[in-house]
């Protein structure tokens, strides 16, 4: 518990000075004021969370988060459980959506077993950070106990000043576990008093009757355990799950650093949810990577105050969102960074 | 008038089987159907295109190509002409916002002066295909002469052909042209047949009051010339630019040899409707960057049946947009070629 304390302590505001001059410059750069639009602005945001004005995106960093989730049992996801860690040996293979993406942009890996049900064997790309083997079913009862959620927050935590040492620009979070969209909606339900029917959507593609089920288990898992919305460590160990108290503990521990989350798609944001809950000054570190095709993403993120930098209709997790998200990020950098000011370019201004 | 003739004819339809293909392959990758959206239906798109069922993005261009407007004496931009040659230096110096980009994305750049007003030193990366020396006050009589409207689509030709020569699998292009968005608002009024009102828009930041002026020099334009709606060439002489005939030509060369065109903003849009009006089958190889904050983009992207990959609220040509762009579409056929199957991967399937 107090590393998680320590960690939301040190969280500071922004560096308004070097957004400023962030700002100063990019109004100077050869091309009209404003004319590279969300470019521009990631530049500023990202200058005042490294508190540097001219801040270079190098070292990328995407944890993925792999758990699995005993609500499964109720029939509310299209893949069987086993698929947890099927897909963890593809990631370690390199063969899967995020493996191909983070390639594609020079993002680094790192996989991470916070709760599979089964043993994955050691293997020198996958951290093993089992808080559980499976969360409880929460239509019975909560997912885990007070002190599994905190080590959850905490594991994250480590886990992001752990990249910090291997040389960290930037991280994202992304998930893998079968049936996560379940206490995923529970949480953000919880967080942003919408309606369960406002914010559950098809998952990986159940059907329109699946989705009536997997409403009411998540309704009836919320009235079980009764969650306190203000918070994070009731929510999450009453209706979260071990890769989403891993996500939340990253993006507490990447502001604590001064890092910029890319917060990927509806499973991470559920993470966002609950570290903005235990700390509201989180929310200024985070970058939303894309708008998710699952329903209540967007609820999601309004509720944050973030806007989306991509739309591509995407729905996988795994980090693939901050991935594709991260390369328009660091390009804004270097916009900042690399371009000529009208003076230095000898290119007349506006008249 | 022959090359044009014989481009457009030899644009066909796109590789249907090829298509099918691609769909099966992207049903069985270990990933819920559909779940990438927007990658998945880009990769479909280029299989089609290049008529390969596992198409490669590796050599990508973007032609930036400069030409200057008469129309500009009437005051309807906010800088001063001479910026024109003035960011044509900087893009050669590798300063500008599109050689930030092109970096970022390893894309190579050529720097067309398809009529620029003032000489240009030659330069290795600067290639002179001077149509004249800036078109006429289009609110006075046409731009150009008929001859000069072919001269400039058929420069565009050869230019896509000439990168073809140095390895293509992608293309773009992006414009520089000091009053540009006042004559690409005329070619978008006359072919989607929208008011000038609604398309035009504040260009590289005019205040209200110009724009109001700009709005009727635009209209002035449209009744003094009165175009053929059905005839591209006649658009294009008589309310077109340089520059933006050339961006036209581009697309149909490069259509012709099925390279894939990433269309850029407002002015590059004004280029795809003038292509579009020559030879209707170029939509189908055509690729929207992004939604331009330029007022009338939207219409005109509709009109043309593309839906834009980005919306970064960006509105400053060179390219820009494009170059973003690619990163997205070339990491789309990655997922298409690179991702293993369920079978591939032993990963078990949705149940």
């Amino acid at each position: 518990m107090e590393k998680l304390q320590q960690t939301i302590e040190s969280i500071k505001p922004l560096d308004e000075n070097a957004m400023a001059k962030a700002k100063e410059r990019q109004d100077q750069l050869t091309k009209p004021r404003g004319s590279l639009g969300v470019l521009e602005s990631l530049s500023i945001k990202v200058a005042g969370i490294k508190g540097n004005p001219m801040p270079v995106i190098r070292d990328k960093a995407v944890i993925v988060v792999a758990g699995d989730h005993g609500v499964a049992e109720e029939g509310v996801s299209a893949y069987p459980q086993e698929v947890t860690a099927q897909m963890v040996y593809n990631f370690l293979a390199g063969n899967a959506g995020i493996n191909v993406l983070a390639r594609h942009e020079g993002i680094r890996i790192t996989v991470v077993d916070a709760g599979i049900i089964s043993e994955i064997p050691p293997d020198n790309n996958l951290v093993i950070e089992k808080i559980g083997h499976g969360t409880n079913n929460i239509a019975k009862g909560p997912a885990m106990t007070r002190e599994q959620a905190i080590l959850s927050l905490e594991s994250g935590i480590s886990l992001a000043i752990k990249e910090k040492e291997k040389g960290l620009d930037i991280i994202g979070a992304g998930d893998m576990g079968i049936a996560n969209t379940t206490p995923s909606t529970a949480i953000a339900s919880v967080c942003t008093k919408k309606k369960v029917s406002k914010i559950a959507g098809l998952g990986t593609g159940i059907s329109k009757e699946q989705l009536k089920l997997k409403i009411k288990i998540i309704e009836k898992a919320i009235k079980i355990n009764n969650p306190d919305s203000k918070d994070g460590i009731d929510i999450l160990s009453k209706v979260g799950g071990f890769e989403i108290g891993t996500i939340a503990g990253i993006i507490l521990g990447a502001a604590s650093i001064q890092i910029p989350v890319v917060i990927d798609g509806f499973i991470s944001t559920a993470g966002a949810l609950i570290a903005a809950t235990l700390c509201p000054q989180v929310k200024s570190y985070m970058i939303a990577a894309h708008s998710s095709v699952e329903s209540g993403h967007n609820i999601m993120l309004r509720f944050l105050g973030l806007q989306p930098v991509l739309d591509l209709k995407m729905r996988l997790g795994e980090g693939t969102g901050s991935a594709l998200a991260m390369g328009i990020i660091e390009a804004a950098c270097k916009i900042l960074c690399e371009m000529k000011t009208f003076k230095e370019a000898g290119v007349s201004d506006k008249e």
